[in-house]
Parts: C-alpha cells; sequence; structure tokens
C-alpha cells in the first residue's frame, strides 16, 4: 500500500522528531498517534549482512522497515530526519556491554563512520488498532513503558548472531484475546500475531511483575497475559554475541517515522 | 505457522527432487501441488549483503524464503536437498550475460564455492488457493509456462543492484479479479496481492502475447490481465548490474520445498 500521512500527522511526527533532537526525553508510546514507531539497531559495516540474515531469519521479532546504508544518516521513512539525533535515548554497547546511555548518537557515529542502521518494526503500531477496538492498552493508560521480557525461545542464528527472542506482554480480558490476535495478525510485517497467550512460565518467565526491559505490568482479575515478538529482540542478540560496538534505541524511546501505521496492513 | 506436510506430499517432493536431480526437465508448475516452490539466484559472497538488501527493499517481487550461507548447499526447507543439482534448469550467468542452461550446477558452484544462495517466494504458492476456490489457471489448463514480463516500474536499487520489476500475468475472469485479490493477499510473504490489474500498456508492456519468459498466454473474452510481482525479478538484476557470476534457476523450473504452502497464509 502507499497510505499517506494527514499534514496534521506529519507536523506531530515532525514536531516529536524536533523535540528528541533538542534533548526531550520520553516514551514514545502514543505519541505522534497513528504513526509508525521503529526501533534501531546499528552496527559496523562487517557485520551488516549477519544482521539482515538474522532479521529475514527471525521475521516476527526483527521485521525490517529499512536499512540505512554506511554514510546515510536520514531515514527514507521520515524526511529530513537524522538517525543519530532524532531519538530520545540511544544505547551504546562495546563488546556486547551496555556502556553508555545518551540523548545524542552524533559521537558514537564519528568513532564509528560505517555504521549500517536498521530500523526494525514496533509493536506500538498494532496498538492503534487494538484501541480503535476499544481493547485496553493499560502501559498507556497508566502512562507507563511496556513490559519486554527475555525468553527461553532461541531465534535462529545467522553467522556470529545468536540470542533469545524478547516479547512484550499486553494483559487482554479475557474476552477479547482472540479480537486481539485478529487484529495484530493483520499487521505481519510488524510483529503480527502474538507469539504465545497465557503460560509465562512456558516462555521461562519466572516473574510477570519483574519485566527485562520496561515497566511492571497490572494484570487484573479476568486479564491473560498475552505475548507478542518485540524488537528489542536484536539487543539481546548483541548480549550475548558481543560486537565490538553498537548503537540501538532504548527500549521504549523509539525512532518515530511519517508512514501511517495502516501502511502495514494486509 | 508450523504447518506440516503429509506423508504423500512429501513423498511426492523427494520424488520430484530425484527425478529433477537425475535430469528430468519439465516446468514445475502443478508438480508437488500444495508444497512451496521457489526461485533461485546464487551470487558470489561479496554479492550476499547487497542482493539481501535488494530483496528487503523490494519485498514483493523478491520475498527471501531461505538465504543458504557460503559452503552450505542443502536448503532447510527440504531435508536431504541440494541446491546444485535439484532443480530441472539452471540458468549460468556471466558479467550480466547468460552464457549457459544446464541441468546441474555443481560445476558452477566448484568454480564459485563461494556462493550464498537466496530461494526466492514463488506465485505458484497462491496458485494453490485460487484452483481452490475455482479461478481457472490458464497456463496450467494448457499445460504452458506462465507468462512473465520485464514492466517500466523500477525496483529500489541496493548498492550495485538495480534493474525493473517482473511481473506474471494470469487471466482471470472478471467477476472473480477481486477474489484473486483477497486470495493472493492472504499470503504476503509470498508476493501477496496482485501489483496491477488490467492494462498491460501502463507497466510498459507493448505486446502481451509475447512475454519476455514463460510461454505466450491466452487471454479470452471476459478475461482480465491480472499481473503478478515474480521472482525472476533478480535475473533482471543481474542483467542490469552485471555481477561477475550469478547462478538461477531457469523461469518454470522451480525448486520444490517439502513446506506446505498454507505456511505462509496470514
Amino acid at each position: 500500500m502507499s497510505v499517506i500521512a494527514t499534514p496534521q500527522q506529519l507536523e506531530a511526527s515532525r514536531a516529536a522528531r524536533r523535540a528528541y533532537r533538542a534533548g526531550h526525553a520520553q516514551p514514545t508510546s502514543g505519541v505522534a498517534p497513528g504513526l509508525t514507531q521503529a526501533n534501531l539497531i546499528a552496527v559496523p559495516a562487517d557485520w551488516a549482512f549477519e544482521t539482515l540474515l538474522y532479521a529475514q531469519r527471525n521475521p516476527k521479532p526483527c521485521p525490517v522497515l529499512e536499512v540505512i546504508e554506511q554514510g546515510q544518516v536520514e531515514s527514507m521513512l521520515a524526511r529530513g530526519s537524522d538517525i543519530r539525533r532524532d531519538i530520545g535515548r540511544y544505547r551504546i554497547w562495546r563488546d556486547g556491554e551496555l556502556t553508555e546511555e545518551v540523548a545524542d548518537a552524533t559521537d558514537a557515529w564519528s568513532e564509528h563512520p560505517d555504521l549500517v542502521a536498521f530500523l526494525i518494526g514496533c509493536s506500538f503500531t498494532f496498538e492503534t488498532g487494538l484501541a480503535e477496538a476499544g481493547i485496553p492498552i493499560r502501559h498507556q493508560e497508566l502512562g507507563r513503558n511496556v513490559p519486554m521480557y527475555r525468553t527461553s525461545i532461541d531465534c535462529t542464528p545467522a553467522g556470529r548472531l545468536r540470542g533469545e527472542m524478547v516479547v512484550s506482554m499486553r494483559p487482554i480480558p479475557a474476552s477479547r484475546v482472540a479480537d486481539a490476535v485478529q487484529i495484530s495478525g493483520r499487521t505481519p510485517a510488524v510483529h503480527g500475531a502474538p507469539v504465545h497467550i497465557g503460560d509465562p512460565q512456558s516462555l521461562g518467565i519466572a516473574d510477570l511483575s519483574r519485566p527485562d526491559f520496561g515497566d511492571a505490568p497490572e494484570v487484573r482479575d479476568g486479564e491473560i497475559p498475552v505475548f507478542w515478538a518485540c524488537g528489542v529482540t536484536p539487543q539481546a542478540a548483541i548480549m550475548e554475541s558481543r560486537p565490538p560496538f553498537a548503537v540501538t534505541h532504548a527500549p521504549g524511546y523509539m525512532f518515530i517515522t511519517d508512514v501511517p501505521d495502516a501502511e502495514y496492513l494486509v
């Protein structure tokens, strides 16, 4: 499809990118509603093929929206953007260790001018559809970051890259779980249908109240925990595979594009 | 999904691969029905990233089902297979020129042991769904190869790779065109919905009766030509971008996997 954003939407996305570029730091859930947000992972050029292959082999957690090649910093999904500056909070990784969190990654790109950046789809895209169908998005209601968990599900390796799948969790009323499956299933290019419904332990999640990323959830009576593949999965691969250098967004602080969520509907 | 082939289907796919390996040469439309067939493009390792990126940027014509890395010849989609031998007819390309058609590509792999092979989805996958819905598949009825055309639509370049989109065409009764869109749209990972319906000239196709690949079509009264993105598109990129060496299948002579077509339904 080629769905075009409205002028109001474009104004909102540009204003958001300007604010983040100016140093504003706030999770992006609910920001510039209806426009696609993306996870970031940038690696040195000699890791680029393996990263793209890892994504191809693990499309549910790693749906690639765009690859920004070596020497480029503008995303084609957001005219006038600068991938080094327009995210609210970046993580810098050295040999698989998180060494810094910064509001501007220009220095990282200066240090490694051969970085290739991957924009990966985000589950916030199908939250638009869930909300439109009247399915509550708890973490938005509470003004929190979505809870994310490392799991015991191994992704398919690619060359030097391996790691487990990371999932995001939303508590869904039992009567709406089927709807949530069908609605998110309509965006297969952006994580698609859940990977798991209802039993955290079989995913290797010992304690739902202690996510590995994001904020603690609130699961109410009659609600089922529903798990979607998450674009933070490449960060788990960095931790395990230890490339010499990498830059990612901080979980919950996404890159905001000018592309309507509806673009990814089938 | 994880749809499992029936024992009868697996027997058919293995028998077909054995026959092609033994030298049998016949287009694969209708062979091992219900199992996914794939296009092949294999390039030297230093073209692999650009090829994967070209596919990522042009997912409708180039949906990647599998990447078989340097040094490997077995497809994970077909246990016991040998990608060098199990296709009925291969094309060998040197500097963008088609130099040979062979029944066995073992020599090509010996000449270039660093080949990385890409299996690309094939429109035969959604033909299963069309046939089940009672939509006639003319080229199958006539025992011919599907007609394919180079178009005036440019694909998005990736590094050194560029070229136009190739499409396959099926004449569909006007009353069933909408059904054909919806049915093929359910397999977005395998070309998905048509890219164009009804007007060959606006695709740059001057004469429908003279396809660039495959056999001439037969369009009857009341039928509309419907065009789908085609996995022969990488061959057009080879012609235009002239990598030093490449191996592909010959159009219509696909690689037969053990994966049910239903695996790619959303």
